[in-house]
């Protein structure tokens, strides 16, 4: 589409109006035409009211060129893409940018294939921040070509497009990012809560670890923002951290490499969703790791 | 000292002129008469020949106001400061920048102390590249305001110098942010071997997870510098960071915290250091995790 | 079949005729008219040869009242019950006596239940010995009713047969009693190695385990009778027992319930797996923690 | 000293009076004279006057040619040997039958031996049930010799004891066997809770793992009599457990051996210990196991 003003003027069609999708559609309608649906329809009209989208049924999504879903999970797409696989027209791409599952999402690719539906695992990285701004990291798993096309088209809500491989590879370096995050920030709350307990405060801790070798996005951002300062603001919940994770651990499985860190990081996720339910912000899976301890991290 | 020309003038005395110590002791020289002590004595003889220090037998270190150690381990510290301790005088300060053990590091102050010498644990990081530039990050234990005292002592190699707490937490602080390093370079390693079976080139990869939430000074530095390169150029060995991860085991042992993702990685670096030998890169574990998953990091 | 004399002579098939199938599928040959097939048919022809079975091509297994199936995987059995489905009779048993995965296999089941066949996973413990004494266990998920019909079946190579409950059930007990058997034998083989090198001799510290509180399988049996004697006769090999755990990892992920010392193990057979091979006895892979540990357990 | 009647007649001192302590110094009581004491004497006192022991002041067990202690920690056995070190008369024979750490008794050894005082760890299992019986299991480190010297008296309470190794030695067979019975124990755990959550009941579990090689201590007796059962008796407390557990994350220390099983579940038991307290049996351990799990084990 680049270059092409003719492309430029493709309808979208934006799937899932949630904390990510919402601006994310925003961004779209602002530069193109653009439909919006939701299984809440009245979230949708919603959305029509406040930025210029315009809410359809779910039939209606066929007029699109470039159809964008943002859903929980992979099996809601799936379901959506059943319902109206059949009205596509040969040609439309479909852009999920759920956080998905790689096996499942081939599956789905194959089945839109039959139809002439180009498909592409595109989740993103930003948080509710990035796609406010319209600044999220899209990685794109699929066919090169059709994400070129496309390009232009997610650049409404992107700051960064990188095809990183065949379609599934964008969901699996998602949820592997997602639980390198998740590892990065057990062992540092395991190792500042040992240095509070031999008399280090954290930040000092962490001044030192941030100008070292042992730094990492947790220690620089997460824990001196939500855990230090005790706020733990929901932005990213525990739940959705545990559902990457636990997508990471069916990549690990078709990998077939042993991978005992992440596994072990798997295992305490799931414990901490037993002990601190789905709803808490991912940041607060450290306040079992305190609990365990005995000791805040501060 | 700072301001005050008297104790700008101050001898210092250093002991052990390793890959570290050798240009901490250079950047000593450059700023105050330094007197320079090592096991071999011909690298004395060669550093005072080179940066203007004096090589000095053992038990003339003792003219120094302050000391500072680096050497390979704390029993190696211990059995130093035992020849000499009798013959130091009352208020002098022993900077002890080995990365050693918090144990025997506090009762080795208590031992000094009966001699009036005051005993800070100051570990460093910033590795041979910031030993050099003089730059160094120091991470000191002990009476803050013998710290300040020695501070401009210290600020000859060093660009950060943090109080962290009482005698050994500056070693604990330097074992637990190497054992961090250790930590987000396995995880980081099983994450992108496992990406890279599912199709995604590591470079993607990396280029994805330094964009977002799953970032650290290994996926930032050390894997796109060393392993996807095929280097591995040894600059820190596994047997030194395994020393050091060792030392954080007996942090962890004191502070009674569980830690299974530290513990973890702990026995894991064990079995690299195993494998492959003490004298290979630190970031040369990852070969282990290659192996074991059949596929290189690229 | 139970008290039926007519049901007493039903006749019987065996697919399958491995180092577990063979003997089983003779025990059942001296029973019962018995028709056996196998992917390499000479060995079925061997088989008919030697234990009055009878070597039929696969469509014709239909004849037989109860099938009875021992190969390598779940989806072995799913392979073969395609092919044949369309040609069983209503009332046709199908008992699999393969180490399987449950979730295919309940599939599996419903689909044969469209044909009016009846499935039960059955896999056995016992080993070749148990086989050839046709002494096995069956652990046998289904219904329960269909496990009394084809008891008297079984019982020609089963000591025991235990009904543990839904289709999946003996799949999911198997895999869990087998991945319990690898984690007693590496947690054995750590606790081991550390006495050794301790200066405890293997044989001393399994004779005080023996008889205390520490004892397991691994501890009475395997290590006395293949490991201290530096036998590590082949019997149940290390890529059969990883596929079992590997089995039991999609027990615990269906579970939904943390498992961090199970999940650990199936990550150290993997690591087995990739520096010993397959083909090695299962209990060699204490070998490799011997390796690590620079000694052997004796 | 068996067939010799002068040896038959040595005295012995038993120290510590505690639920082991106090029926072993019974048995002990009723085959020769048997001072005792405890650090509550009024203990001491009820224990002389029900068994025939005689109670005495700390500095008269000198008179003992074999003292047998039985306390809480191998620190409180240095602190009652350093106030009657001095005391003890060449010849005397130290059996110290405290669940203890190697390092430090081989310091006690040394000490003592400069007072002519042999001294052997020789820590027991069996339980309250065995030292009531009689039939304890003794594992003995120290000189051969020595032990020989002594078999007699400690025949007394125990159906077994064996030499393991030198001083030390008895503490680290002991450590690693309970840490195997807590390895079993959790490895069980997670996998029975599993199956229950598969629709297998737990007793149906046990009678096939029982038949098979997942088959251990815990699933034999602890978990049918204590778990299933819903009783948790506390015979044998999680503080406990915990405690031979850290001794043998020293032994694992001094062994250099990785350890990753173990030390995995040693991290579980400092978390079990941290939710559940140290005053709860040691089984229910599995009652965290079933919370994680959301399913109980029966």
């Amino acid at each position: 589409m680049s270059g092409s003003t003719s492309r430029d003027v493709a309808t979208a069609a934006f799937l899932g109006l949630g904390a990510m999708g919402a601006p994310m559609a925003a961004h779209l309608a602002a530069a193109r035409p653009t439909l919006v649906w939701n299984r809440t329809s009245s979230v949708a009209e919603a959305h029509a009211a406040s930025h210029g989208s315009r809410d359809v049924p779910l039939d209606a999504i066929a007029e699109a060129e470039v159809i964008v879903s943002c859903l929980s999970r992979t099996v809601d797409v799936v379901d959506v893409a059943r319902q109206v696989a059949g009205d596509l027209r040969p040609g439309t791409v479909w852009v999920d940018c759920t956080s998905g599952e790689p096996e499942p999402s081939r599956v789905l690719a194959t089945r839109l294939g039959e139809h002439g539906v180009a498909y592409l695992d595109a989740p993103v990285s930003g948080g509710t921040a990035g796609a406010e701004a319209g600044t999220l990291t899209v990685m794109a798993g699929g066919d090169a070509d059709v994400l070129e096309r496309v390009r232009p088209v997610l650049a409404a809500f992107a700051g960064r497009i990188v095809h990183v491989g065949p379609v599934g590879a964008g969901h699996a370096v998602k949820a592997v990012n997602n639980t390198l995050l998740a590892a990065n920030l057990w062992a540092a709350g395991e190792g500042l809560v040992a240095l509070v307990r031999a008399g280090v405060p954290a930040t000092t801790a962490l001044e030192v670890i941030n100008a070292s070798s042992g730094r990492s996005f947790p220690t620089e951002v997460l824990i001196p923002e939500r855990v230090v300062t005790r706020e733990f603001p929901v932005t990213f919940t525990l739940g959705l951290l545990a559902k990457d994770v636990g997508i990471a651990r069916g990549v690990l499985d078709a990998a077939g490499s042993p991978a005992p860190v992440l596994r072990q990081v798997a295992e305490l996720l799931t414990v901490a969703l037993r002990e601190l339910g789905p709803d808490v912000d991912h940041v607060a899976a450290l306040q079992l790791v305190e609990r365990w301890a005995g000791s805040e991290i501060r």
